[in-house]
């Protein structure tokens, strides 16, 4: 019973079939093939206007590579204080972009709040040169929590991105996740809000390793390109990345793959609403589920088999949970079976 | 008949048919899978000697990340003009490493001459501050230009690396194809020479995309491990690179691969060397072929469907050619058809 | 009436005359001089041990090259919140870090908290590649909000670093004023607690430029000079910052203005004790005074040509002030005149 | 008798005076005070036109950060083989720039060829992502071997710029030797004909302490206000550089102590050209004499107290000099007397 990630998982039958149907030939290599840019085209499609696209090999590279993308001496980008990319990425955006700062912003239920992140921007004036000074933001959709940003939270974000003249960068490592939960196009979750660049990640979603940068200023793409070679992140046989989003987008298999992962996640929910010996630690929107378990659940849970994460408790949360209580993560992918989910249930009841 | 880089085959069916294989189940992330730790063990007994291995997206970023492993305020690398680090990365090295200097050295045939070597490293005297200080050498094996370093050459740059105290970086994007020009065993060709640590590369000679740093100092894996998480280089199903590996190795797929494409290359110089329209730049040793066309000739392959590229002339190469005449580089694989080589021929003669 | 900052102040005639006398004659360059060496020895006399010193243009660059001197790949520095390195010096430790991160640590009154500093380090565990690592703590002495660390404290943070394998940089911009403020001698301040480097300033104690790095560690010199000269800090007339240090030392000049200052502080401390129409925000303990003035009394003193900066309130410190009025910063140096404090002390009267 | 380098000299009198001058009152720090007002007016009398000037420590941060505002991804600048950037810097212009790269041209007599130029950048394509682009060009005025660029030379190099989209760094370490030399105008020198940017020496022609980085567009003054101060190289008493440069620039004191060491070396040469034991090695045209001595010739001129330092021989002039033979340098500066110039000329007699 595995619930501790969803990169814990393999990749989806139809893209790793994908990938044996492009095994042969020849194709241009870097990026330049036939299905390269079939694929780009696809993406233009799915979100409503023409986008330049980067394949790249991890959310951790598209997170990076989109703040350098816009980087400034002295720049400061504002995320959430639990986002992967200040978490997570052992320093990687402040490596690429040669110094960045992270600066973290708190909110409730891994959402960025915006009244924070007004505060936290007054204190870099713009022109001020000893503090250093406002570059971008960046939302996590889904966030690391298992939240998701609505709509008016984009706008809300989006507001105060336009009000300060920043960009807007979401990292989409759950991007489909997030989509289904809201049940919205792409176009709407995106740009339409105000999001100017985004990491669209497919691994988390049944790929092997399919990531992206989208940029949805297609001008912004000839910086880009050195951007992204400078950065060791051109794949030679680029074709293997496309023929992974090539079936990724087939028949909408990512929406399919999604749907299906957040609902064993709901499903997992409604067993921990009703458990004697745990709790949700709050809803669920995508595909991560977080309970409250005591050191003796915790430890009987994995003494049967089932393989999760500890995790630490957001900021403000610590009083909620008693001494020898812990949040756990349970993340749900395509490949998590339903038999898993009630077996959890099981234990759980 | 496609000639043009061994980056534009794809994969060769037993890899693809490792990828498919490994589709399935869970495992753990960033290379902590059981699969990640059965092909490190099969690297350390490929090079007879426990090494540390790491998983990568690009031969770019093996470069880079193994420069950055050795880097010192103020470093300069050596390696050969011609090399890939410094012609075809777009300054990779040098941002990775947050500007290390890239030292060209002349040498005829794509290796470095080890005297020009040693004049090279004595303008950078290691203690005097305002020239910067030497850090590291790196050869490429095969060059790029299709011939190859015999132990003897590599002996002799270990040489010089060893007298100034300077780690030995191999650049093996095409390891399979040197090591079996020269028939000897990868232990030979790299750590028993002096070789300190190596990029090792797959994608070229089979595998979608497999390449690796191999540390013959496990003591260095430590710090490694940063640097490659910091580089956005640590896939989280790194599973799907080590099966690559897992069925590159198997039966010693990946020297009868590179078997196969030097024998290609072989035939293909044969009919150069008897071709009255054209003729050899200089021995392969590889598989990498370099011609010297006519304009006339170059425009009358192409239009018969050949791929192939032009290739600037090597420094003290351009007076052995006409001004209406260019080298052009062909480059066989493990794709490339006995027919195809064979109509080339054809065309040629 | 100028308490805007002690970098107002020009510089004390000694220094002055200093600059004068050693203005003929021929030198030796890139700090070889004779006078570059004396001073060096000076040091290493007031420091009771020998040091390796190192001038730099300004605390800027004494902090941020002191942190490279132990960064790491990953790595994550901590320091006050209110820390001049994190809050006035527009990112350049991250910059010359090629991206490290300098993680805030709250503490009372400009201090580090010892717990507080325990717990951010737990975030980031030495070998979990993911958050990166702790690589150095720093603390400023005297800090930024005119408060000192007592011998205490520094011991309090130097277990912290040693129990975590630590090194400790101290940021002495206002070195002097703190070491006057606990009457202690300078190896009491510093390496006999546990402090690896500092960055000793003489700027805003006198001099026109001197600031300098000393590792109380000789062998790292080695390495230093290289990231001294790459960061473009090496001074080619560095006999001119020599012959400041030079003068500051003579005589213990630099005692002399520090207890001035400091005094000249305490005065006007007296002064806002018992003001009607202002406060004391805390206790100075060395050449800052920071009070709470209303909108009304602010624009008052500025209108009478009293010239000093508005403040942000230190976390936690919001409350305790009405919404009317700001914290404001006087500082004092060696310029101040008796006459411009009390004149203050009447206006405040 | 000291001829080793010009900033073996103290500070002019006058220049000593103007800061003993300046240390007492207050004034803004950063930059903000009213003699930096003055003196950037003074740069823009000085050039005709409104310049931003920013002043720095040294002449490779001038340099480096010069080179940061014209930065790309992948960016490669172009300078002569023997230029102070890429010989004495110990790679800072890399380091600052995040890795951009410098690529050597060759050319007779210390300045770039044109032709070699159009060749080196020839080898960047502009849009080809694998190489690297051109980002930025720069000549060294005075070159590093004591010629001048002639106005001719400089339309020339700008000509190439023009034509390749690329900004024009002039470094001017020995700016004023140059001009006298040339007896032109600043704005001749440099932005009539082409040249972008400026890094404006002070120090090797009577100050202590004073370069800056001119820009002849003040557009560029915004971005580059971070660049500096996260460099590390925003002076908090920068009017101690501002008074250098008052006082450098009054009454024309900087044009008379170039000339004044412009004909030291002069008269220098004149010895050479005479001497029966040693010759100029090539004619000069600033305030360096660089002459060809037999090792017993050196040994006794060192003997009889005469400084000055062993150069490396430029590219292809190595066959002029027999093998006893080097090539020595002698720097002349305003703080050379005629007596000394004297008895070395009898020495060489």
């Amino acid at each position: 019973m595995i619930f501790a990630s969803d990169n814990w998982a393999g990749a989806h039958p139809a893209i790793a079939a994908a990938l044996s149907d492009h095994a042969g030939g020849f194709a241009r290599a870097y990026g330049n093939s036939d299905l390269d840019r079939t694929v780009t085209d696809r993406f233009s499609k799915i979100f409503e206007r023409e986008v330049a696209v980067f394949f790249v090999s991890t959310g951790t590279a598209a997170n990076s590579l989109s703040l350098v993308s816009v980087n400034k001496p002295g720049g400061v980008a504002f995320c959430h204080r639990e986002a992967h990319m200040t978490e997570d990425e052992a320093g990687a955006p402040e490596y690429f972009t040669g110094g960045a700062r992270l600066c973290p912003v708190d909110g409730p239920l891994g959402r960025i709040d915006p009244a924070n992140l007004d505060a936290a921007i007054a204190r870099y004036p713009a022109e001020f040169i000893h503090s250093g000074r406002p570059m971008a933001i960046s939302i996590t959709q889904a966030t690391e929590i298992g939240t998701v940003y609505g709509l008016d939270d984009i706008d809300a974000v989006a507001e105060v991105a336009r009000r300060h003249n920043l960009p807007l960068h979401m990292d989409g490592a759950r991007f489909a996740n997030a989509l289904v939960s809201l049940d919205c196009s792409p176009a709407e979750m995106t740009w339409k809000r105000g999001v100017d660049l985004l990491s669209f990640g497919g691994t988390k979603n049944g790929c092997w390793c399919a990531e992206a940068v989208v940029l949805f200023d297609p001008g912004m793409a000839r910086e880009f390109a050195f951007i992204h070679k400078r950065a060791a992140q051109l794949f030679s046989k680029s074709r293997f990345v496309a023929a992974q989003f090539d079936a990724y987008f087939a028949g909408d298999l990512w929406l399919e793959t999604a749907r299906y992962s957040n609902a064993m996640a709901a499903r997992l929910a409604s067993h921990l609403r009703t458990s004697p010996c745990a709790r949700l630690a709050w809803e669920p929107q995508a595909n991560e589920v977080f309970a409250i378990l005591s050191a003796d659940v915790s430890a009987a849970l994995q003494q049967k088999g089932v393989v999760f994460h500890p995790w630490h408790a957001p900021r403000g949360f610590a009083e909620e949970i008693a001494p020898d209580e812990a949040v756990c993560r349970f993340v749900t992918s395509f490949a998590t079976t339903q038999k898993d989910v009630e077996s959890l249930g099981a234990l759980l009841a």
